[in-house]
C-alpha cells in the first residue's frame, strides 16, 4: 500500500497534514486520462460521483443534491454564502477556530449581515447561548453556520444539537464538514443540515481541485436570483448538472476521475465506518506514541476528533518547531508546517492513505529527531 | 508522441476541442505525485511557474505579475472583474461571441456598471466606434474588456489596436486570452494590457484545474479594498504568493505540477513561435482537407485564427450533427459537441498535443463517416 516510487526519479513523502494528503497509487493513476468535459463518458462519471456523495451523507436521493464546485473548499463555502443567503438575510456564525473566523471574513467581504458567537479554540460552543441568541434575533437570522471539525485544533463540534436549534428557530443550517465528511458518521437529514460542504482532498482521499456542496433540494430551490457571483452560483451549477449533465464551466476532469476512483476505494474499505476505524486506529497509535515521547495534546481527549491532533510546543530550551519540521521532512515525513491556532501547538493529521505502520514510522522518526535535537522531554 | 494506452485497460480518445485537451504522456505523469501545498518544494514549483508565465507574455519581471487562481478560466475572469473594478467603475465590454456575452452576464451579476458594444460573430469590432464611445464616456469608463480569440467561432480580435484606444482614454485594459495565450505571439506591454487571463488547459497544454492572471503590477496595486469576493480576491492572492510563496487556499497541487512540466515542454518546442508553427500546420491541414471533403468555413480566412475553426453545417438532407459527432467519437475522434454560435456550425480545435498525423487521421475518419452517412457534399 506504499505510495512511494510510482514515478522513476521521485519518491513521495508521507503527508501527515489536513490535505492535500497521501493518496493511493490507484487514485493517482486514475488521473492519467484526457477526457472531454462534455463527452458522454465523462457525464456518466459526474452522475456517479453525485449519487455516491448523496448516499455517503446518509441522505435519500431526491431530498438532497450533491453539487461539485471548481476551486478549493473555500470556494465551495463561498458558493453557499454568496448564493444561498438572500439580500436581506443574516447569518449566525458560530466560531471556535480559524475556519469559523474565515466565515466572518467572507460575510464581511460579501456584505452579508451576520452575528458571530465566538468561543475559545479549546472549547465547544455554548448551546444555551446559541439558543438565546436565536430567540433574540427571531425572524432576523435566516442562516446558522458552523464548522464540524475545526482543523485549527481538531475539535469536533456538536452539529446535531445546533442543527436542532437552527431548525426550531426556522433558520437554514450550513455545516462546513471539510475535514470530517466521509470519515465521521453523519446523517445529514437527522442533523437538519441544509448545506454541507467538503472537498476532494480530505477524507474521501482524492486529489485537490474542487469542493462539493450537498444541499437540501427544497432549500436550494428557494435561492433563485440571490447569487452574488457567476462562477460560484450554486443554483445555476446544479441546474447545469441536472440539465445536460455537464458543468457550466470547465471542470478539472482528471481530478474528477481520480475522485471517482477514491469513492470506489472508500466503499471498498467499508464506507464511512470502515474509514473511521482506520483513522481512529491511526489517531490512537499517534497519541499513545506521542505521550510516551513526552508530548501533550492541546485539547482535552473528550473534545478531540480523530482527524487531526494538536500537540503543545514542549517547554524545553532546545525546542524549535522549524528545526523539528525540517528534520522530519528530510526523512520524508511531512507534518503540518506552521500554525493557525492562537496557542503554541503543532498539528499532525491522521487522514489520507496512511496506515498504522506509517504512524509508527512517524513516531520512530520523531524519536530520532528528538535525539538529534537533544530534546529529552 | 501518441497519448494512447498509457494506462492498462484504457485508450485515450484524441480531443479536437478547445479544452480540456489531449496532453502529452509526460505532462500526465507529472500528476502522479502527492506534494504538501505548504511544502518548500511545492513553493519553488509555484515560483518557477509564475516566472515562466511572465516571460511567456513577453513582459519584464517586476512590471507584470503572474497569479494562478483556482477554478476554471471563468473563475479567473471573474477574479479580475470582481477585484479590479472600483465600486464606482464602469466597464466597456466589446463583444463578438459567447465569451464576450459571458462578460456582460458577469458584470450584471456583480452589479458592475458597463456599456457593451456588440458585433456579429463573424465580424471584427469597429475601432472607430470604440474610440468614439470612449470619448463619449470620457472619465466614466474605467476599464475596457475584450476576448482575444473568441472560441465561439475562432475569430482573432485586434487586441493591440484596441489597447492603444483604451490607453489613450485612460482606461485599464483587460484581455481574455484564454484560448490564445502561449500559441499566439504577444507582447503584453506593447498591447497596453493591464490584466490578461488564460487557463492551464489551453495552449500551454496542461490539465484543467486553475486559471491565471498576468497583471500589470502598478494597476494591481491600486485595487486595495475593491474585492467583492474572498476566494477570488486577486490582490490578496498575489500578496499571499509574494509573502510566503503559498496559495491562501488549497491549490490543485497535482495539476500545478503537470502545468510546470507543460511549461518546460512548451519551451522545448521553441516557445510561443514553435507552438504557433505546429498549430498553424494543424489548421492548414484541417482546412485544406475539409474543403476537399466539401465543407465550408464559417469565417472569412483573414479573420480566422489557427486555434479553432468553425465549419458550416452542410446543406444536405442526410446531415445530422449528432450522428456525425457520435460516429467520430466511436472512432476515438472527439470534436466539440454542440455549438454556442448563433450560426449553424460545428467546431474543430487544433490545439493540444496534436500533430499533423492526428489531423490527417481525423480527416480520414470524417471521410469514412460521410460515406457511412451517405453524405456526398
Amino acid at each position: 500500500m506504499s505510495t512511494k516510487g510510482n514515478v522513476p526519479g521521485w519518491k513521495d513523502k508521507i503527508l501527515f497534514t489536513p490535505g492535500p494528503l497521501t493518496t493511493s497509487r490507484t487514485v493517482k493513476q486514475a488521473l492519467l486520462r484526457d477526457l472531454g468535459s462534455r463527452d458522454f463518458e465523462f457525464i456518466s462519471v459526474i452522475r456517479s460521483i453525485r449519487e455516491r456523495l448523496v448516499a455517503l451523507a446518509g441522505a435519500k436521493p431526491g431530498e438532497y443534491e450533491a453539487i461539485p464546485m471548481q476551486g478549493s473548499g473555500t470556494f465551495a463555502i463561498e458558493s453557499v454564502f454568496s448564493s444561498c443567503v438572500p439580500p436581506d438575510g443574516k447569518v449566525l456564525i458560530i466560531v471556535n477556530g480559524a475556519y469559523g473566523q474565515r466565515m466572518i471574513k467572507m460575510c464581511k467581504t460579501l456584505k452579508i449581515e451576520f452575528e458571530a458567537l465566538e468561543y475559545p479554540e479549546d472549547s465547544l460552543p455554548d448551546a444555551k447561548e446559541i439558543e438565546s441568541t436565536l430567540k433574540h434575533f427571531v425572524g432576523l437570522i435566516t442562516h446558522v453556520a458552523i464548522v464540524h471539525c475545526e482543523t485549527t485544533t481538531g475539535i469536533i463540534n456538536p452539529i446535531q444539537t445546533i442543527g436542532a436549534l437552527a431548525k426550531a428557530a426556522g433558520a437554514r443550517y450550513f455545516v462546513d464538514a471539510m475535514s470530517s465528511f466521509g470519515a465521521v458518521p453523519l446523517n445529514i437529514a437527522a442533523a437538519h443540515i441544509d448545506y454541507l460542504v467538503s472537498s476532494a482532498n480530505k477524507c474521501i482521499e482524492g486529489v485537490p481541485g474542487f469542493g462539493f456542496i450537498i444541499a437540501r433540494k427544497e432549500a436550494l430551490l428557494e435561492t433563485e436570483g440571490w447569487a452574488r457571483s457567476l462562477s460560484l452560483n450554486l443554483l445555476d451549477q446544479w441546474k447545469g448538472l441536472e440539465g445536460n449533465g455537464q458543468f457550466r464551466f470547465t471542470p478539472p476532469t482528471h481530478v474528477l476521475l481520480a475522485f471517482h476512483q477514491a469513492l470506489l476505494e472508500l466503499e471498498a474499505e467499508g464506507g464511512v465506518e470502515g474509514r473511521a476505524a482506520r483513522y481512529y486506529k491511526n489517531y490512537q497509535t499517534l497519541v499513545e506514541g506521542m505521550r510516551e515521547l513526552g508530548f501533550k495534546e492541546y485539547l482535552k481527549p473528550e473534545l478531540q476528533g480523530y482527524i487531526i491532533t494538536s500537540f503543545l510546543y514542549p517547554d524545553h530550551p532546545k525546542w524549535s518547531f522549524d528545526e523539528f519540521y525540517k528534520r522530519l521532512n528530510a526523512r520524508d515525513l511531512v507534518i503540518y508546517p506552521g500554525k493557525v491556532s492562537n496557542a503554541d501547538c503543532f498539528r499532525i493529521g491522521n487522514i489520507g492513505r496512511i496506515l498504522e505502520a506509517d504512524v509508527k514510522g512517524l513516531l520512530c522518526g520523531i524519536r530520532e529527531v528528538m535525539r538529534e535535537m537533544d530534546l529529552a522531554l
